[in-house]
């Protein structure tokens, strides 16, 4: 199945179009993470307006609350949740590995705790796509098994045979023609691995290729010298999602490279820190310095946040704990990423990523600054 | 000043247009709470689109944070917290006088040590007219003493001496002619007394008359009785305000007797608890029978949660924790109580407040139903 069509190419970075059976999605994207089946904070109805085309939803934690089968009872995730565009859901391979001692890898699957009630549980790559065939998710992820900074090489390489065995019968075990299967790509942080993970999946002709395990801890560096060695690899007809990446610099870096899709957690949790992005950076709202600024977070943003409210008023918001600091707060990053993420395409289509890439760069302070 | 025009009466029930600064707002009018500059959990644009025309806030906790006087340098609380609709501001008395031990009556003012910081504070009644002034609301409220229930008669009646004084202080104080400065009428549990108060404030002609102290752990014919001893002396052609209710048959009853405002943390508070109104009453959303009820909250209510949203997952949002369940359930709860107040204020138009009353009563159930 193709699911992307390559429009145009700058350099590396690709302009492309997602097909889904929820919609057309213009890459690069970028997913706004909705790990229990909303966005902490916002609602569908505010990720419309801003534009969103694509969510991502997590089948480990909605296996859990409400459940699967409650679901598709339900009509499945888009009717449930009202969201009637594309979602990819995660296996939630990440988030069962995360549990450290609570869980317990077998050859034929994974067993663990629950975070939220301590139940026992047993999933199977098979479980899991029947999962995200409940869960009516548009793409669906394999079953993998992420290894944390620092692995052994010996651990690592039996990792990654397990992840190609799970991915051969996650994709024996889906039936359902309408979803996409993307395979993830593993292997740590040895290039030969990745390498060897990447033309295994390969192999097993998914309809798109994630690259997971990354970002665990690991120098930045070390970090796109695995993304480097394999991207060469991958097909250029299949989309390639480079998986819970990350702050805007990191997106940019991940375009340079080729990649057409991202997820993470950072515009929203950081929001309901505090943490708002300005094209300079990122400025933390409870600063004292805040108190009086009358300007919006950004001048040039034309989110309703900023729009309507002031440096000072969302600083007392959130020293004073209102909730409507997260709602607000979560409106901007959301705004921030998908103009991101436009600017971006625009730059691809123009041609000029590599003019758009240095400007960014020059203006963009990491961390946090001081506006 | 003149603040309110009575455009009919349905026995008792009056409809009205009560003028203000910032629009004019139709009368029986519920006021959301917005203690600290926003109603919590909810947007002013929320507020606008589902008609409110007036919210409260809070003089004390304002002052406390972010502070009257930054408020008033950021151009006042309409423009501070980007409202352009009717803005009553509460003293804070009653705030205060819930402090307990922390707070220490002189004849001058109050002292109190903050409930944010433990920091020591001293207002007087000028001082509070002061803050509402900086704030820039348009009703303003004097400073009063709110007594518990049960206090004895001898402390209840020093106690409007004080209000009273305080009253007399706050109305020579108060020098700008473009706010409406209410009087608090007070008299605990003793009908004597409340008539004493009433009479009292009346002499001292305020825009309009507020009864305070009211639903403080009493019974509930005991707090009608005290309403039902002052309404008749209450002047015709000036607004009557009965604070801090109340629960949908509360409102009501007030409405019947003659009261024009009314405030309450009910709607929000409960909301965010995962209680919701039906026109019967309120259920528990977080109730197991829901998880997989695939109708909206109430079938006959327009809000965009019931528009959009089934109770299951109205339910899986509150059971994950998840932030977007306050925003929800407030949206909700505020609807109705603005749908209540405009089939209130259209059945007094139509002189048919009795049927409504009556109607409306067959059908409601007190405390949660079990829907």
């Amino acid at each position: 199945m193709e699911i992307i069509e390559i429009l145009k190419k700058s350099e590396n970075a690709r302009l492309g179009i997602l097909k889904t059976n929820h919609g057309n999605v213009d890459t690069p994207v970028f997913m706004p993470v909705g790990t229990q089946g909303t966005i902490k904070a916002a609602t569908h109805k505010d990720l419309k307006e801003i534009g969103i085309q694509m969510i991502l939803s997590n089948a480990y934690h909605l296996y859990l609350r409400p459940g699967d089968t409650l679901i598709k009872d339900l009509g499945g995730i888009h009717k449930f949740s009202s969201w009637d565009k594309a979602v990819l859901t995660d296996s939630g391979g990440y988030q069962i590995f995360s549990l450290g001692v609570l869980r317990k890898i077998r050859p034929e699957g994974v067993e663990f705790q629950s975070h939220i009630d301590g139940s026992k549980h047993f999933l199977t790559p098979e479980r899991v796509i029947e999962i995200q065939d409940n869960i009516g998710s548009d793409i669906w992820m394999c079953l993998d098994e992420c290894v944390p900074y620092p692995s052994s090489y010996e651990y690592t390489e039996k990792s990654i045979e397990l992840t190609k065995k799970w991915a051969e019968r996650s994709k024996k075990a889906k039936k359902n023609g309408k979803a996409a299967l993307f395979g993830i790509i593993q292997g740590g942080f040895y290039k030969d691995l990745r390498i060897r993970s990447a033309n295994e999946l390969i192999e097993l002709d998914f309809d798109g290729y994630a690259i997971g395990g990354l970002s665990v801890g690991e120098p930045k560096s070390l970090m796109w010298d695995m993304v480097d060695a394999i991207m060469e690899m991958l097909p250029h007809d299949k989309p390639r999602y480079l998986m819970g990446l990350g702050f805007p610099e990191d997106i940019i870096e991940g375009v340079k490279r080729g990649i057409d899709m991202f997820d993470c957690i950072i515009p929203t949790r950081v929001a309901r820190n505090g943490g708002l992005f300005t094209w300079e950076g990122k400025i933390n709202i409870k600063n004292a310095k805040y108190q009086k600024d009358k300007r919006p977070i950004d001048e040039n943003c034309g989110c309703y946040t900023c729009r309507t409210y002031s440096r000072a008023y969302l600083r007392h918001l959130i020293v004073s704990h209102e909730l409507t600091s997260f709602y607000l707060n979560t409106l901007h990053n959301i705004y921030f990423y998908n103009e991101l993420l436009k600017k971006i395409r625009e730059a691809i289509k123009m041609d000029v990523f590599d003019e758009f890439y240095n400007e960014f760069k020059s203006r963009w302070k990491g961390g946090e600054i001081n506006d």
